[in-house]
């Protein structure tokens, strides 16, 4: 089981490969996608939908994990991310990936023990599970990661 | 200039293709999409992908014309209605199409000569313009076919 958890952003993506068997669990790379804010729209979903396209079959990844999204004050940029989470529909589809959704609540609640923790909290909490993880330079990877992680324990798999 | 219209929906897309050159504006296609309610999301969103993929070059599009978004009542519907705008970005960045996006509003304004027309008034008004066509059985038809003629008309080209 290959699982790619993304928290997608325009202006900043984070994701995380981790992979599972029946004898462990590794974090096969994580990072973050950032999309050139002078590129028109279209452009940028094309550059997102290539970053990812390319990183499914390279490590094969079986599984994709992604939170449920939630209207915030802007509805420009709920739909913006609507954009993003298609692409992600559509290449879980031609992928044939398994698809896991799952509210940030529930994640944090887990992940952290407590469902409003901030960015920087569950941060702190993947650091320690991962000691050999440097701090990123973005909350967005340690965000995918906490997802990637609920998933591995707490899917129906 | 051939452009390709889409008014998106998960229930109902409607699209229409329209010719323009120095002689003639000639509606070439029109028609809806029904997306199989019964597949999961990321299969609908492929099937939407796959057939738009296909129709550009098979038509030879240039242009793509959509109306903006508005946020309504359902903002699960809205962030839905986001991903097939996201899929059709990607598309018209992978076959550089030039993209037109104006609001309902001017399109019915400019179409029937009233901004808050019903769809019913938009497919009769489109109906006189173009007497071979059928009464098609979804105003989302009639409505591709609007936000089509606006881009002939006041896209600035």
């Amino acid at each position: 089981m290959m699982i790619l958890a993304i928290d997608p952003g325009f202006s900043f993506t984070g994701y995380c490969i981790i992979e599972k068997n029946e004898s462990y669990v590794a974090l096969r790379n994580s990072g973050y996608l950032k999309l050139n804010p002078k590129h028109h729209l279209s452009q940028r979903i094309d550059a997102f939908h290539s970053f990812f396209q390319e990183a499914i079959p390279t490590y094969k990844i079986t599984d994709l994990a992604l939170e449920t999204p939630f209207l915030g004050k802007n509805a420009q940029n709920f739909l913006k991310l609507g954009y993003l989470r298609g692409i992600l529909y559509l290449l879980a589809a031609q992928h044939t990936l398994a698809l896991h959704e799952f509210s940030p609540r529930e994640v944090k609640q887990v992940v952290t023990g407590y469902g409003g923790a901030s960015k920087d909290q569950v941060a702190r909490i993947i650091l320690q599970l991962f000691p050999q993880l440097n701090m990123p330079k973005k909350t967005d990877v340690t965000d995918a990661i906490a997802v990637g992680l609920f998933c591995i324990w707490c899917a129906p798999i």
